[in-house]
């Protein structure tokens, strides 16, 4: 099981997160590419932490919106959505080629996130425009009971998946995520979100409906505040680094 | 002698110039690349459009600052200024992989372009910065005469260069463009530019200061007025397109 | 009837419309504030160019989106909205005091508009959000059968209302425009759109359902294009301007 | 002596300073407006966050960067930095309103004021713009030896002025600041703060060059960081707050 983690939030003057401290405790970096945060100089300096800790590098595209940090889904064509979404991981790639990175995977960010596990046509949509920019990169998807079908559904793309799970998010009876409005939405807790991973780690999640299956090669956590950062150091003990 | 042309300087509901009409008549696109004008969507459609005209694509960096149109020089860190170059070399690079495009020459913008030939560290640096995202993309440089020097000062990166001339600016005595604010810098009359360009086909080009030798592989022309379509025209005339 | 248009579309190096056209034959220009469209000295030189023709200037507010010309429907937080909205009347509002200059009329934009008459409670947020900026100005509404019951609703901000018709759009049953999507919902031809405003100003309109009781104190023209240019001079001969 | 702070400089999901500790801190909030930083909800909340606690608000306008946070300066035309800064300061004069308060003073944001006191012109031209918005704002100038002509420079705009001194900034000998560039340009040690404002309060400072007078009515001071607000906080025992 991999550790995959946001990273390169900051953007301009702001900092955001604590990627030197979270950078040596993932496996996969998703770096923002200047939609929903990051710039140049951010994603440059991003590129270089992972790097130095071995970590590999994925783009993590979202709709341009920095005011809302990609978090509002957006209306409009979805041409340009696709346009918008191949710009971006083409500035992380040619900005990482120049670093000597190889991109290694992509993972759309947020509301686009949420809109993709909503409607499989536009997972369908942005997994074939990942594969016409670059056919090796790794597209990451939400492991929920669907995970067969969007197999089948992305296998014409060519590109190789990675299912993913939260570690600190429970889950609805559905397997998807409790909305965040759900005050239980988001576990805070180093020791629950210990049990809630080795639960993951067994294949199975604990839901409101019983417990459900959880196929996924991929854990998301997160490292950008105090108590998340306890809790993903309590993560890397059950985890130990391969690499 | 190649055509190169200034395209896809359209944003969102805003056109500029005339794609449609020039794409035809010349043999290189230096197409923007949301730095100074476009976005991903213009991009994708100027792209799709010097592909079915047989016109080579190249990347039309320069200055994140559309309101200008990229013609004022920003101050700024170096490294902040290429980090943002090969960010949108990458955006319209990604966006061409997509369609089966593969980007042939970089050429910076305005007052980008100026600064490049006023300081030759910068210009060392862009192509640096170019070289390591592809390092099979033609620079293009404006030639005068220090293209010698310039091209020893270069000659490191690996790029292939290719000297500018342009088709409908008169020069000054050391080989530079006249200003702009100068009243003759820019020639209208299609026949004056036809003489012109004859003369740069010479490789010779008329200053206040005598003739000058110009060594130029490619000749910048404009298309984004009738009187500069007519003058675009006239030119083809004199410069049959090879392909 | 008073005679409306939207001005100040331009931005940056790209213009839009033929303002300095169109000026002398309306009454009231709503001017771009800089969100879908215009900037700080497009506003400027739309503000200067309406007081030369003596036309009274209204601030045209939208959604925070150049790239989609604020034709997008936008989600997020409704506070966030009404603050950006205020923003741009704000901006507006100052260039427009250094010019002498009092806004006469606030009418929100696009997309924002269309929202604004599907869902009262959104024209009453920024009706509020209007008053609170500055209770003189005028908030413009689409007069439809629902016009008595919007008079209602915003009587509380005590701002002076005025209800618009369209000259150039055709209307549905229910009073509200045909949607772009029809082929038929703008009228191009100049005669036609003569008989549209001959009706408009007897205070009826044909739908498919029938003739429909319009009750319009101001007209919506468009005139950024040959044709709808031509409609707007013919409109005028309808409209004698008074002032 | 009254003290002024920045404030306001977060943007969208970016948080910068510490507003809610400093603002009962202070007798002046200078309040981004968007451009160097802030946004129409930030600067709503930090209206009404000074409002809460008594402080005065003004507008901190700036050049529209926000990703060097306005902290380079910017070439291009006077007249569109001009409608820029008056864009700005409406802005946030129309949110002020929206919640009831009236702007206090304007004081013009890191480049843009190194600028202005490099170049007198600017600075007239920049207080005529900001008096040509609202007449009754005080404009912040910084107290240097040339504050008497500064003031005669400016007395024809009518605004009221207010110079200021830096609490926690050497000084070169000629009156200026030290360059940031120099180690020892900004104090961190409270101390050593405290020092130095009970030097201003008697109106003098040290220099290279031996002790100037300072003539000025307000101490800038900064809380944005744990150092700087423990140094607010001793300058608070020195000063104690009137209001």
């Amino acid at each position: 099981m991999l550790l995959n983690c946001d990273m390169g939030e900051s953007y301009g003057p702001w900092e955001k997160g604590d990627d030197a401290a979270v950078m040596p405790l993932v496996d996969w970096a998703n770096i923002a590419c200047g939609g929903h945060a990051g710039d140049p100089d951010v994603m440059a300096r991003t590129l270089a932490l992972a790097r130095e800790h071995d970590v590999r590098c994925g783009a993590h595209p979202g709709y341009a919106d920095r005011r809302n940090f990609g978090r509002v889904r957006r209306e409009g064509p979805v041409d340009s959505l696709i346009h918008e979404i191949q710009a971006q991981i083409g500035a992380l790639q040619a900005i990482a080629k120049s670093l000597g990175i190889v991109l290694h995977h992509v993972k759309p960010h947020g509301a686009l996130y949420l809109a993709m596990m909503d409607d499989e046509a536009l997972m369908v949509r942005l997994a074939e425009a990942v594969a016409a920019v670059d056919s090796s990169l790794v597209f990451v998807v939400q492991a929920t009971p669907d995970r067969k079908r969007h197999a089948a559904s992305l296998a014409h793309t060519g590109l190789a998946l990675a299912f993913e799970a939260f570690a600190d998010r429970t889950y609805a009876a559905d397997g998807r995520l409790q909305a965040r409005s759900n005050p239980s939405a988001v576990l805070h807790d180093p020791e629950l979100v210990a049990n809630h991973v080795q639960s993951l780690l067994q294949g199975v999640v604990d839901t409101p409906g019983g417990p459900l299956a959880v196929d996924a090669e991929t854990l998301c956590v997160h490292g950008d505040n105090p108590a998340a950062y306890a809790a993903l150091t309590r993560i890397r003990e059950l985890i130990p680094r391969v690499s």
